[in-house]
């Protein structure tokens, strides 16, 4: 996945973004970038369709190929404010629709609707290895129950790691869990109680809000900016508002969030820790993403900012290791005991052979490198994907910029419900999550919708996004002529 | 272990359990027994050796073996009648004492407390190779969730499995789960809500009492019977009394409980459903034990009696196959929606990988010879370990015939307090489950313990029954004097 065609491919884009290659120049011939590269003229032809791919460059018949004028910038979406008061979440229903029990029918054109990397990015054949030789070898880890905290060489793993961005956690306060929604599930339960209100991005991931509804916590969305995430100074407001209700905890993900791939900057880390401990209100740093952030050295977890170790730290290998082997991690601070009577009333401990191979993997240098690649890899995809968007969707289309990760959030024009799209794709095997996944009434955001881009990109992905936006211009025309009607 | 000197001293053991051989007559010499059935003379030592293990035979110095008597019945525990009205449960503080996340310390006598079978008794190198093998030749079981719902082809075992004792499930009801635990609370969770009283045995298996602890669920603590366990009867008081309580659910093991391995007898089955379709208490069965019955065909579940699928029927392979895979599962019935949507919030799916394993062991000739053998060592070695109390536990101690499984309960004589000597006995690494947890105060059953019988009885775990006998013994002279005392 990292030969050489896609090396130079690679290269060639970076001097077409940054505009040392003109749009519309002449690019190197085959011969040429075979000369230059040292390469064969197969492997030239291939980082050439690559840039055409990633439509960077147009083949003109007979003259070769030539740059591409980079997409213009498309505008960030725009945020109503959400409602200023908690509500109960109902959302399971909307999401059981979507995510059915068994496989989809009919298949699926493209990758884009659950978030999920392209196994082919992730360092599966290391980890088959690993889980193969300790099956053979370490009976005890299918037989015992194992720690109940979780593997003690794990744990301290995910300790050394998190000091590399200046981030101490101990041991004794990490438990290993089944992916990371079951550490949301018992972070939320450590510190609420049935009835509570509990502080969210707008919009806020749908399994977060799935999480509060298992759980009967009622949401308070607060207002977030596309880029730099939850808006400190509107949660000031909700919990300084005279007679305001109580908020028992906030849950969040600051360092590259769902669905927006926003990064609270370090400033805003520091004033919201201090502001959720002014008011005794919880933290729980959802951190799954953390890891993505485009940047070469990952920003800072809410944790860092928090002297006290009361930020709840979870997350989970499931983005960048292996979604199938369903292993994630809690941080508790000082909720650790509560939150380990929890787990082993919940599912008693975790796996132990796959969090054994995962530490295996993990701690070899395979691991380093893979992360690198996979950052660069889901840039580039989620790249591609916008590029797609100018082209195929409606224009007046905005987008986020994320701050890394492989999700993409649209907000289509005024008109556009994505719920109505959603139905006339699935039927054609394309999904996406729909905007209303991600408001606790099931009722937001009805002109947003979120792309997966962890996928590589293929003509068929490519296919099944211009199809997409094709629908959505459909669509739109259609709402816009029936609302002039009589 | 099925080994030929085993054979011939479970043959002989027969003989003098059923007064065939009368205790105090000599048994066959070294090289009687070794020409009887056609052995080598070591094997025929063997044999009489593990007769003297399980204190059925005594080598009296140059004369030979001679049979013992066999230990008096023991008497059975008699229980006080519970509160018939609904608590609050709060166990997790006691439970977590007892469970601490990591190793215990000093390092444990003999395994008496957790309840778990032996692994050399389970088939863990027909589970370890399948798993190498699928590990190595499928990525896609580590790279991918998997289908939501589970395994199909666990699912279909699951449906073929409880086909051969009278009762039909649908695949399309079937819920792969994080072990057993995890379908217990999804079955509560998608019945109750908080607040809402659930009808249990007593003593109760305090996994029981942890869950409902988590759902913030009352317990309401029904009379139950040492060996035909839930009084059906109370049952029914308590759901006739006028102006009674209003009892949501019932949660029971009605086929081999824990602790006290009783079963309902078939027509006590028939009228719980019955009872519990008329008062609309939904039925959460818990067949953890099922198929360690003793009797060559085991018990029909609950759910065999009920036509309408509206018992919810939880299980797992953690008894009888591999505790270390966390693998169980949940017939939902009608409830399987509501339960879909909330095992998608609380850990989306189950690892696909160890699933795969379990379904290749299950399918092989292996595992229905393996269940015969792990039957008849349970029952074997929970006769040993009788064996042991009747000769190092205080006189007057009772004990419950268990119909399966390998837990034994018993009680010691009046004035014993089973917390004060488990504190004892855990700082010599000794350990057992006493009575304190069954019961939703943590007050009930002061006098009892449970002692898991899983493991293999070797001359360490004789001696720890001993040790533990003697501490109940010395316990109890301390509490006599005491209370005679001015």
């Amino acid at each position: 996945m990292d030969a050489a065609y896609q090396r130079i491919a690679d290269d060639i884009a970076r001097l077409i973004n940054s505009g040392h290659i003109a749009a519309g120049s002449q690019l190197p011939s085959v011969r040429e970038l075979a000369a230059q590269r040292g390469v064969s003229a197969t492997t030239a032809v291939s980082a050439l369709r690559v840039l055409e791919q990633r439509q960077l460059a147009e083949a003109r018949p007979r003259l070769g190929y030539f740059a591409r004028r980079a997409p213009a910038p498309m505008a960030e979406p725009q945020f109503r404010p959400p409602q200023s008061h908690s509500r109960a979440v109902r959302i399971s229903d909307v999401i059981t629709q979507m995510f059915p029990g068994e496989a989809p029918s009919p298949p699926r054109a493209a990758p884009l609707g659950a978030a999920l990397p392209d196994p082919e990015l992730l360092p599966i054949q290391a980890l088959q290895k690993a889980t193969a030789r300790l099956a053979r070898t370490r009976p005890q880890l299918l037989s015992g129950y194992g720690p109940l905290d979780g593997s003690l060489r794990l744990r301290r793993w995910l300790v050394a790691h998190y000091l590399r961005c200046e981030t101490v956690l101990d041991p004794s306060e990490l438990l290993i869990t089944n992916g990371g929604m079951e550490a949301l599930e018992l972070a939320l339960g450590a510190v609420c109680q049935s009835g509570d209100s509990v502080a969210v991005e707008s919009p806020c991931y749908f399994g977060f809000l799935q999480v509060l509804e298992t759980l009967k916590l009622k949401a308070c969305e607060v207002r977030t900016h596309p880029r730099s995430g939850l808006s400190v100074e509107a949660l000031a407001e909700v919990l300084q508002a005279p007679g305001g209700e109580r908020i028992k905890a906030c849950l969040l993900c600051p360092t590259v969030s769902n669905p927006l791939g926003a990064t609270l900057p370090d400033a805003d880390k520091q004033a919201l820790v201090a502001l959720c401990q002014r008011y005794g209100v919880a933290l729980v740093e959802d951190d799954l993403y953390g890891d993505l952030h485009y940047a070469a050295q990952r920003p800072r977890p809410l944790r860092h900012f928090d002297a006290r170790a009361e930020v709840i730290v979870c997350g989970s290998f499931s983005k960048t290791l292996a979604p199938g082997a369903r292993v994630g991690y809690i941080a508790a601070g000082h909720h650790v005991e509560r939150v380990r009577a929890l787990k082993f009333a919940t599912s008693v401990s975790t796996a132990p052979l796959l969090q054994a191979a995962l530490a295996e993997v993990l701690e070899g240098a395979v691991y380093v490198r893979h992360m690198r690649r996979l950052r660069q890899a889901c840039q580039d995809q989620v790249e591609q994907v916008m590029g797609c968007i100018t082209e195929h969707f409606p224009p007046e289309t905005r987008v986020v910029q994320p701050s890394g990760g492989f999700l993409l959030w649209l907000q289509l024009p005024a008109g556009s419900n994505s719920l109505e799209i959603y139905r006339a794709a699935i039927s054609e095997g394309l999904e996406f999550a729909p905007g209303a996944l991600f408001s606790a009434s099931g009722q937001g955001f009805a002109d947003s919708l979120r792309l997966n881009c962890g996928h590589r990109i293929t003509p068929a992905m490519q296919a099944a996004v211009a199809r997409l936006g094709a629908l959505c211009r459909q669509h739109l025309a259609q709402s816009q002529s029936a609302s002039h009607s009589p």
